[in-house]
């Protein structure tokens, strides 16, 4: 039988390099491709711990739960907002999901209706723009240089195109490792409020951060208007128990409850336990510090390993400040989604960049995670990627 | 600020019922408007165990899973479907997802585009046609009467609509605890496959039976290619590992596993762990077999107590021969959702009947549950509720 789908789905498709990725996940390849945190530093421990405290809590810890999430979770989140500086908010302001990608998946759902716009930074995560083309909304790319996004390129497209709303990451951007400077987020609050434009603040990768202060997030400069916030605890604890959550206004935290209800009526509430067990009795800020310090160390083994050819003017790219990525831009000629393939039968995996674009992609970037390898690895894998840069442009193959 | 929502959600708005029942949970009332498990009946202990042994596997078991669920469990849930007659399918055809819920709205996600005609029974539960408005189809009911839907309405509406697809609970449903007769069943797979029709069979509660064989589902009628079947571990174990699944043709299943990786990458992956240890390291079955006796005693108290009330006139209903509900008919000037406030004040709650309906909604109806109370807490709850029947006839009070 043929089924005819829904329209807004239309544009899913398996992708060529997905294939390719799923193989590399089962094979003798080093992968920078995926977005993993080290399981080697999960705090299973702690984790297992929490787990026991809550299920001797009694039958009641596995009974239906409130749609919002657990709220003892909540309020705890709350307090740790407030040391982001995110304040004015109660833990009716949060709405705890599966993982961040709910968050955006729900907002979209409650406000862009089919044509209304998002910016975008450019390029931007590639799995927010799958939601916002799902929910057949016109995306329109802001030009973002190294301190983010371009303040003047913004207005001139917020004037253009009325956006209903923007989203951005501005704190170790995936893919491009960036961080927007306090000045730009300053700007963009000023001009958010002039013109009235929603922003959605995705932060996975804020608590990851290598040297100095944390970044003011966009939320804290807001006055719980016209900014939601969204972060999770996989990246900083662990990914499994699909814990995220959203902070903003109530009426848009309450409109995206009821969404969720239809969705999936609550996320699994006895994680939300676990996870209030975890920050009551396990020193995550310490357990952060811990993974900090280890992806600090594997960053410095990549940008270090890339040095020679970043000298040589194979590629170009700017060391990160934290997260969990490198973006690079190699040649102009080359096609980084062509040459995956070869990169695989050589042993390492990346993610082309194109697909992290909403306007015209750059075929010649990809996006390296450094996570998930060890420094060994990532040594050996850089080593592997640079010499196919050498040859493949020694053997001036125009693969574009 | 005024925050301008999505087409698509502004028929979301919390309910005065829904208020009601907030309140409801936090006092002093015999509540059956829930849907509610008895959470005394929880197998905890062998939940922990289950924990236990899924965490002792080490750090990899708390990394980002598969979209589509742990694999392990989804092979036992291919060997639970083939108990029931499901056959053809392998792990590769079944998506977990958090709660049966979230598998209503993904299938609806990837199938319906506004204005696509749903036919339901009539009355049907209450968050799929919250689901399915929110993806703007048209829902047109299909008449029922107690051996399930009318098949000769069915062609009707068939012909009349050319619906893109049907939604059925079929056994032991919410709201109205019927179940479908075999031939109805057999009958309804005749004719979707001369229509070509696709029919979502939700079952929740189809373990829940309190005498003789096991109903065959409608998919296992099919022969893979129009039904899709959904089921959850919530009514069976636990509500708060949020775990469902859907089973059905490939293609389907692979494009609403691409649509729950915008929606929430994947659902809770140590949950479905620990499920698969409490599968294949307790007796399951066994426990669904106390569950079901103490239910249907419960079932049993209800229907005692209200038979005097029944053989009066006062009211009219079908006994359940499973699942959680008993569907409540009273005289046709009562209008139960203006009568919540009065038996919340006599000590009471229910679901009033009216949003079950996709059509014209009979307002003197309402959802009993008899899972949740004790038999004791049934008796003088179904007191309450009929002496405010015969109130509110000698009164004469015309609310409607």
């Amino acid at each position: 039988m043929k089924y005819a789908f829904a329209k807004r789905v239309r544009h899913l498709q398996s992708s060529a390099v997905r294939d390719i990725l799923k193989i590399v996940n089962q094979g003798d390849v080093i992968s920078f491709a995926g977005g993993l945190p080290d399981d080697e530093l999960f705090p299973t421990r702690a984790i297992t711990d929490a787990f026991s405290r809550a299920l001797a809590k009694g039958n009641k810890a596995l009974q239906y739960g409130e749609t919002e999430g657990y709220r003892p979770l909540r309020e705890v989140i709350i307090e740790r907002m407030q040391k982001k500086a995110i304040t004015g908010f109660t833990a009716d302001d949060v709405l705890l999901t599966t993982g961040s990608q709910q968050a955006i998946d729900l907002f979209a759902r409650v406000m862009i209706s089919p044509g209304d716009v998002i910016l975008t930074e450019e390029p931007t995560y590639l799995a927010a723009l799958q939601v916002f083309q799902s929910y057949e909304a016109r995306i329109i790319p802001v030009k973002c240089d190294e301190d983010g996004m371009v303040m003047a390129d913004l207005q001139d497209k917020i004037k253009q195109y009325k956006p209903k709303m923007m989203y951005v990451v501005p704190t170790f951007s995936n893919p491009s490792g960036r961080v927007w400077t306090l000045e730009r987020r300053i700007d963009l609050v000023k001009i958010i409020h002039k013109y009235h434009v929603l922003v959605f603040e995705d932060d996975p990768y804020g608590d990851i951060q290598f040297t100095g202060e944390g970044y003011t997030p966009i939320a804290a400069l807001d006055k719980g208007s016209h900014v939601l916030y969204t972060s999770t605890f996989s990246k900083t604890a662990v990914p499994a128990l699909r814990t995220g959550w959203i902070v903003g206004p109530y009426q848009i935290i309450r409109m995206m409850a009821q969404a969720k209800q239809a969705n999936d009526l609550h996320s699994n509430s006895l994680a939300h336990q676990a996870l209030f067990e975890l920050c009551t009795h396990f020193d995550l800020d310490g357990h952060i510090d811990s993974i900090r310090s280890v992806y600090a160390k594997r960053k410095t083994a990549m940008v270090e390993s890339l040095t020679r050819a970043k000298e040589e003017g194979e590629i170009h790219f700017v060391e990160p400040k934290g997260g969990m990525f490198l973006w690079l831009e190699t040649k102009p000629m080359l096609n980084m989604e062509a040459l995956l393939p070869r990169a695989v039968e050589k042993g390492i995996a990346y993610v082309p960049g194109a697909p992290f674009f909403a306007g015209k992609p750059m075929q010649n970037t990809l996006r390296l995670n450094f996570t998930h390898a060890t420094e060994e690895q990532i040594q050996v894998g850089m080593e592997l990627l640079t010499s196919m840069f050498r040859e493949v442009n020694k053997e001036s193959v125009l693969l574009k």
